[in-house]
């Protein structure tokens, strides 16, 4: 896994750490419902991880497109369907969302050569 | 077909002629771009509405989600996926998407009924 | 209580019960986790729904507009405070939240005659 | 003029006398600059309130896209300028912004026909 | 102070006063109401800032969230009060503002160091 | 030029052929249509990219932004018009898009010593 990558989740988990030992109840319990709703069930994980990708790229976000991406990748996700499902976020959501498109492709390089 | 959604349909096709009868190259070629990308291809078109109508859901407008739901509606998606995407639109966007949750239940009835 | 409220109020119940009944655990648990996060606590629950209705403003949602100022409304909020709250609402979010802040005022006047 | 716009505008001015008569002095700071902005300077008022239109447009709020619609055409817009300028609001904002698109030309019709 | 946060103050100084020496009114008109309006009131200051913080966070802007962090952390805002506000802050904007959650927790404990 | 510019202009250059270089159809017809909306016409190409600037301020996209700066740096506008773009964007998208103003006036500084 290339650096940035690594980094990123470092630097999540620390995080994400000191967020859920805080012992916030209401924190934790979205957390909890965070992980859960990506589950398998009558969508596939990858299919919701696909929605959750496209989703976090029209509300443009770096650091959820990174998390899905990855979710993505270890779901075998093809390059085919990485671009039709990025097809949508961008005639969705428009050119504004072309940034953060560039980003999906150029980490979609490294989880390739991780 | 309930009146709600056929009046929106008929709304929705008068405007579409209007644009597009203005001869603007440029309008018409997103609107045709548009059509396209949900084809079948990688995905098939139910994920891409399925995907089309999560993305309006977080970005919250309530003309898109009808289009997209009566798109996923026609491509026999069920109460259960239906329920697990929105399940991803509700975490990802917050509660801040319910009133269009409230919308996709109340208009999916009627697809339903119709 | 004047009519558009009630309507609202209706409306509102009508669909949640709906939702709840579809017995999809993720949405009930999100549904109730939302509840619980505006109880009283180290914050009391007028100054959490003052921050609920500000939010609902600089997103623009006025169905989750009406539902915290109803709260609000219910919590003693002063005009004066109101009016404090819309205003960081205001100079946050700009002149696009202009439709939403008249919107608070007519409810407002609404709340205050029933 | 139609019956829509008269009551958006009846409705709008009514709101905007109760919100400056409650006498808060920023509400009334912020609504003075508002009117300012658009004043003819380097910029004149027909570029300025078309590039309020475009804003309103890809942020998508139909409220202030009456407004600044009705401003262009008092400064004697043409089709073909507002044909370019919702161009530009479609691929900036995407798919998602055709519905207010749709209320632009709906709107224009009736400013022409007024 | 930390060094993120002593740079991130220096930058922003510099560059408002850039802003300001331009003698555009408007502007200077802006700032000065966005100052004036989280002043104590009806309202106190610490309960404006939270709210801006609030605002900030579902709005996803980071450079927001720090300076109205600033400002609770002058106004003496426990943790427990931060937390609830977080609290309102993910339910209302959903798991698309957890990068910034991330970010809240990671300036405050800079804070609180400081 | 300053390095920061051109670290983008070479990072966007690079991504761009990576991206088109996939030959999803639908992606090349965006991106060509993306160019094909900014040339002349009823409105002319500086005012296009002026409109284009205050679109990706209110939504708050640094690389539109600079992007878009570049576009007007060289179409010769003038600072009175960037300032009275900036007015418009301030007011509209308010205190939120602050950063990104900074932002626009620090990169601003950088053309003009290019």
């Amino acid at each position: 896994m290339t650096k940035d990558i690594k980094n990123f989740k470092k630097f999540r988990e620390k995080m994400n750490k000191i967020i859920l030992d805080t012992d916030d109840k209401n924190i934790k319990r979205f957390f909890a419902l965070d992980n859960r709703i990506y589950e398998n069930g009558a969508l596939d994980k990858k299919t919701k991880e696909l929605i959750g990708l496209v989703a976090s790229t029209v509300l443009r976000c770096n650091d959820c497109i990174l998390y899905h991406l990855d979710q993505c990748y270890q779901e075998k996700l093809t390059d085919e369907e990485l671009y039709e499902a990025i097809n949508v976020a961008l005639i969705v959501g428009g050119s504004i969302t072309i940034p953060h498109i560039r980003y999906i492709f150029e980490m979609w390089e490294q989880f390739k050569k991780s």
